[in-house]
């Protein structure tokens, strides 16, 4: 069985110093995706066309990338029944908490599952693990992706360690 | 010259407490207004076409209240080029701050009018000034509104003076 | 096929008022769910447990509720590979920023799928939507569940006009 | 039928870098304006003398920009039944929160159109969506700009394919 | 030597209930004091008579409470070299956020001398610690007031204990 | 008749480049006073001999500048009678929000007038108010001072208009 | 070998309300303690006397309530070198933030050990841990009462099944 | 009597800086340390192991220090009766907000003793304080460091002098 193909969309060219780490992600994990600058404010109805159409296109998740008043990952959740992840990107001033806001705060009905502030690498991870409940292999390499942090943090406390010793030389 | 219709539009019923004083100060102005429920997230399509046919269904401004992600303000604001005020309407906890930044904060290119947190009389009264540009009748009582606040001031000082006279006796 | 269960986890007996929504719910869709006390910090290992066995125990989503700093949601994704999706609570002050970021604000490598405050509504939707990749019954009652919403919007729109017919006579 | 002049005004020469961006886009529209600095704390009486002779000097809209406790746009908004739009300007810390409830959070009686933190872009171009109420001309060109920003994304997409295809190379 | 009398003034009568304790402390301390409604925003150019010919009219302090964007304390200060006291009122919501940051982050040149949120009675004691600069008799007051402190928490200290000795009997 | 000393004090060198603007002020004003490091937390017993002493070693006004969690402006106050000025000085992340609270909500019995975040210059002006209550020559300087701000945004108008006028050349 | 004193000590008897919670816990621990008024405003003195003696009291531990510009933990801690627990008491508006940071955020030398708002039952638990480092009697019962916890969940739990049995009834 | 261990640990190689300043003073101090990385999310069971054996392995104290959705000091805290000490620390947006409510806001049971953002310096001086209580030694130091302090306000002090003097010739 092969998985579905993941959106990754975002407002704006800008938003791809962010957003990009979420691709690297998926590629290093095999899994398709496309990624697409859709605009929530610059163009509505492309928005509406492209989220309407997602299932039949063969997405299983959405990630959308959006700053400021980020219209984007609530009204594409609005247009489709297609799990939508939003990452709030920073822009300009007030931290990224207009973004982090007019993401989360969506009223009963239409959930957007809303990740850290920049965080396109978590928003890629989650849509795995969404796809990994049905997806076997997309599961596995999950677990070894686990393994491999706890492989860092092991490796850290080796360079700990040295730096402590060859201070105390 | 007769003046454009004002639209009052809103995201759910349980606004209606907030947005009817905008009615009601419309009414007093004279001015004609629909009122309707338009849901960005649960009525996307139908919000796209209210949108996309004000200007041509003789709306001159567009107020639009939403709280918690409020997206409507924003979304209307991108498919017209009317003027739209949008009203950030406190719903659950986080005082309204959510629905503020969400409405605020739109990106270059597609304006919001925002006024103060549940101040839809402050929103009906923006757009009497944007019709009152082109429209001196509504320039006018404008005008005479503006008096009545100052008549109010002073009756508020009589008031505290006689309390004060009434208490020394 | 059958779709997996989901497992809804909360930190306290408190938390059901909040939490109990989501579980009416998943039972009016038809998804099995089983509803747990777990506490990060009073049944820290008692978490362990579950975490690590949830996969196997037959579960595809892992919804958790918590308040203040809210520690369940991150800690059982940090020891799962399923989707956990994580529902700040208010408790006390603060209005729930605290939970809110507690959950939402997790490091590279561990995603939680935040909600809105108190909206546990949204994580049953959510988790629904992710069942709904691949089993298409809960996709298709999905597609009927936003129909529903648009529905409502048109029932509210007839309330209100009636309420102005009735005013004007 | 010509359009009315749109007043840019200012506390403060450093104000300038960020307001310019209005000036400029009147510019491009073709629409009258006049550029002032108009301090609220240093010339409150000039202040009072501009804001009640605005409209008979032949001004539509006025756009006030301020930064910290920004009392200009509301100072102003009081003196005259123009619509007054505010721009927050971000000075020192506190990154423009000050300013945005400064100039947002005016009482009942006298609004101000508040637009995003430092985006005067949008101040100018919601007073062309005023002007262009009544002045058709002014709406044209408002949908042309609109039409732009379209192409903007189609651009941007084609850009972003582009330098996918490359990579893949 | 006689004192100078105080000022205070407020933009509503809803004001009265916090405001109102600033004048009973005035009166406990026999300085002579005027209560006065002045809106910024309704009577503007009222606000700029008083504010010209405070320091004639023999006031030696102003203390101004609003909510809001209150624009009151900043207003009167650039009008008038008395000092000028701001005391923040909440009102609606936000908690008094937005009328704290619009009376305290006035520009270089205007200072306004800011209390806590709804502190009147602060506000009172500053304009004596103010006036009790050049005016003995009421820094001696302000010290026996100083000493009456010490002993309600004398007081309080003996009604712990008592309460404490009556439950361990 | 000779005006009271003020004294400056801040709780660290860090402290001075933000406060000797407030030195600066004063002696342009010709007002004696005198500048000290004086600290809350980590010289306390002398902040008490400080302030205890401060009306007899001949100060009129006290300005504490302190940052991050600010005790110093607040404690100095419940030791004297005098008007104590306090200036947030940003230290840090949290953007001095941390030390304009800790200065500002000072319970009822012991105020202190706090001025914007790192305005020293203001808590200079304010000092300046205050013995300008008693002493005429330091109000007539203020009065000064105020017109010297209206000539500086005369200035800058002329400016804007060369600029303006130069480009259209 | 016995164990230190705790000393509880706040502000006003107001913050009883809030404080007694840590009271009974170690009482209920069998830990000595005493509970004291000691106001950081309105007796400076009687505070330095009480944190300079502290020690030499047979204190261990300092529990110090405080609200609003919180300065009682902080000031408390600069002159003992006793560990001190700060409690934020929430008063007013704004939540218990202002006493939050006013605790919290102590400069480098001089440490408040910080709970959570209004969680006076944490500062006194924080107290026993301390206590508990070097008295095993102490360092028991915390790991008594730790397990206290665990059952606690667990009868939650068997309540919450009980519940569900009887509804599917 | 030999003083117990402390503990400094840590989730990330990255949050070093800030927390070396902790091992630098208690080594200034002479009390022995141990520093690790143990990461909540990306080791949760090598975190359990760590807490349940603290105590055992002769910690008396631990320090954490974590960002973001900060979850090590409190599940720390859950799994052991020894006081541990929080850190928040700064990690990209959020000024450490984000950090600071999910370490300082533990339900009740589960204590953490939260120092200021970044400031590691007071969690290894309140460390200290609570070695301090049993150890007298410990406790003898803090006042030679607590002496320290006040000398160097002193020096700061002739140096402010001398910098004056020296500009006055």
């Amino acid at each position: 069985m092969k998985t579905s193909k993941v959106a990754i969309i975002m407002g704006s060219e800008t938003d791809l110093k962010v957003m990009s780490v979420a691709a690297d992600l998926l590629k290093e994990f095999g899994v398709p995706f496309e990624l697409k600058i859709v605009s929530a404010h610059r163009t509505p109805e492309a928005m509406v066309d492209f989220a309407k159409g997602a299932r039949d296109a063969g997405f299983g998740v959405i990630i959308a990338g959006a700053g400021g008043a980020a219209h984007l990952p609530g009204m594409v959740a609005s247009l489709t029944t297609l799990p939508v992840i939003g990452v709030p990107v920073t822009v300009g001033k007030l931290e990224g908490i207009d973004a982090l806001l007019s993401i989360l705060q969506m009223p009963k009905g239409v959930p957007v599952a809303t990740v850290a502030v920049d965080n396109a690498a978590n928003a890629a991870l989650l849509a795995l693990r969404m796809l990994g409940i049905a997806h076997e292999k997309t599961a596995k390499k999950l677990e070894t992706y686990r393994h491999g942090q706890i492989k860092k943090v092991r490796d850290m406390n080796r360079r700990v360690k040295k730096a402590k010793a060859s201070k105390s030389k």
